[in-house]
């Protein structure tokens, strides 16, 4: 973990698990709220009486505090505001840093007591952009747990078989998308990570990319898969999309499915450190025109490559940088996805993601995972 | 879902996966920000172009638009809070109530426009605080992945030996705090349930109330195991504990749980609509305190009975009502923990916790499961 010293004062209040800041300082993880300011380049933690104990245990680098220590009287014990202020006051900073999500009730409480909040526009943390040797390997792990859950519902695709009608049969009864999401949660969980809601769309709904899909799988048919585990313990998440297909596809998708791995292939020889995330994503733009795939709108849906190239993964499944349309430039370091994609309302949806290491050569798939479009 | 008319406007920004109340009035999982805005009764939600058919399927009582729908520019579509500022511009609303959680970065830009935002200091939805048959349904199928947690954790437990030193063994090595949370999450998958980090703490360990545990586990000593899974796909959860022993318990082990059990039942029978959640708490102090358990301070730690008798559970694992020192009245619907518990450093700690349903008539557990202490 990264903690780089600065002499400007932060201030974060919440838990863990809802910000991915204060996970990445305190390193432990709780639903009960907690405080974190940085003054003067050092970290300090509120967290109840009960708490104490477990919280240095987990944070050694932080001095850890309880409401009782900061002399807080009983009533004022409460209030989350009211450890903010103590701590502040012990500290002797009047004006912090907060993030952009800083609860607007604690500000409004600490604003009227005099603390001055700054929003950090960049974050408080930039500097998580740039993942540590500890990090990567977390990322890495989490990156595992994905690929055991593709291979999961690869093997259960692989086990069915199409019934008179194209709808693909396991054990006498329709496999279902709720189905091989199970599978891979199960897969997901004996590497202590937490699935969550994996995408397994097939058919038209691939068309749409967030859907997470359901329902009887068919054969012929695009079948995306998006997995995007986070580890229990650490929090770190992994990414993963392959897009199958049982038996043979019908006609159309194999050219999809190519010219998504082909801008796949040209957009991850193009990530290097000192690139701009735009620049990745322009090539990906430009090799799906080239071979005639358009964006357009039909029936007031957007249709074509609709979503941004990738994104940055860490303790949040979505983070900094962006390989978009704004210029973001790629640090080494950064773990970003690279994830081409195709959308047409009536044929489907195909993507290809992979999560990769940001090096000054290039871009270090974390854990590689086969491409191919058929299941035999 | 209960969804309550009301004339007072409401904004909330965020994700469902982060934000409760999102969750609670969209009914879908996303990690991508959206707005939902309350104006004259009606519910508004604004999405990115590409989830607004997906949206609309999830929420079809409320009203989806895009950022083209709103007619931003290219630039202006980048910014929740220029989502949020055309949103209540098109409905006419300046003022709205939001939560405490509201992010400061968003308000700090509606306010320079114009907007007036008042925190909710009773949250956005009191409403929650009363679940509706659906939810009810839903938090029951949370138990029940909780149970069947607890079940495997037992299994665990009575196929384990201990050796010479008292140290449980299990397939020639001991057995692991780690390796029965890892069954107790397996067996909540099994029910689309999350299980997270479920504590399985034993010995010294248990007498941190909110440690995790880990490591070999011991004949005669207490094993606390809390068990709190999340639905993936509702996102209601269930909360479950128990203590239990392999083998002979220790000295004062089995008095200390006979007391927690006691304080657990006549809490229970305390628990009815129009009680205050104190009423409850109170109780469970006296028992404890008759019983000669008192409150202290052991090396800095406190000691004793040092958390809250309950809290509610929803969308939240903590949630409204609470059952502690604040009077808190409990309304028929609300679901809640009833989990008194003793802690004492040296001895360890006992906690029994179940989720019951307040009614009329008194409390309705929602899914029974044995308290007994010791496993053969």
């Amino acid at each position: 973990m990264q903690r780089q010293k600065s002499t400007t004062s932060v201030l974060i209040v919440g838990n863990t698990l809802e910000s991915a800041d204060l996970r990445y300082v305190a390193g432990y993880r709780t639903s009960d709220p907690i405080v974190y300011a940085q003054v003067a380049g050092h970290g300090h933690l509120v967290v109840s009486a009960m708490d104490k104990a477990w919280a240095a245990q987990c944070a050694p680098g932080l001095t850890v505090w309880s409401p009782q220590d900061l002399t807080l009287s009983k009533a004022m014990r409460r209030r989350l505001s009211d450890w903010a202020f103590a701590l502040l006051s012990k500290l002797g900073a009047s004006r912090v840093q907060v993030p952009a999500t800083f609860p607007l009730g604690v500000a409004q409480r600490l604003a009227r007591r005099g603390v001055r909040l700054d929003v950090a526009a960049a974050g408080v943390f930039p500097q998580r952009r740039v993942k540590s040797a500890d990090e990567v390997a977390r990322i890495r792990q989490s990156q595992r747990a994905a690929v055991a859950g593709m291979r999961a519902a690869w093997a259960l695709l692989r086990a069915a078989a199409p019934d008179a009608r194209g709808m693909l049969m396991h054990n006498g009864a329709p496999l279902t998308g709720e189905q091989v999401r199970r599978a891979i949660n199960v897969a997901a969980m004996a590497y202590d990570c937490v699935g969550g809601e994996p995408i397994v769309s097939c058919g038209e709904q691939s068309a749409d990319p967030h859907g997470i899909g359901g329902g009887p799988l068919q054969a012929g048919e695009p079948i995306i898969i998006d997995i995007f585990p986070q580890h229990a313990f650490t929090g770190y998440c992994g990414d993963l999309t392959r897009t199958v297909c049982k038996g043979p596809p019908k006609p159309g998708l194999r050219a999809m499915h190519a010219a998504v791995a082909a801008a796949q292939r040209l957009a991850l020889a193009t990530v290097r450190a000192g690139v701009y995330g735009s620049t990745v994503h322009h090539v990906v733009q430009a090799e799906f025109e080239r071979r005639g795939y358009k964006n357009e709108v039909v029936n007031g849906r957007p249709a074509g490559f609709i979503h941004s190239t990738g994104h940055g993964v860490g303790l949040e499944i979505h983070e900094a940088p962006s390989l978009g349309l704004r210029p973001d430039r790629l640090q080494a370091g950064a773990i970003v996805t690279v994830e081409p994609g195709l959308y047409y309302p009536g044929m489907g949806g195909v993507r290809i993601e992979d999560t990769v290491l940001v090096t000054r050569q290039g871009a270090e798939l974390l854990v590689p995972c086969a491409r191919g479009l058929v299941i035999a």
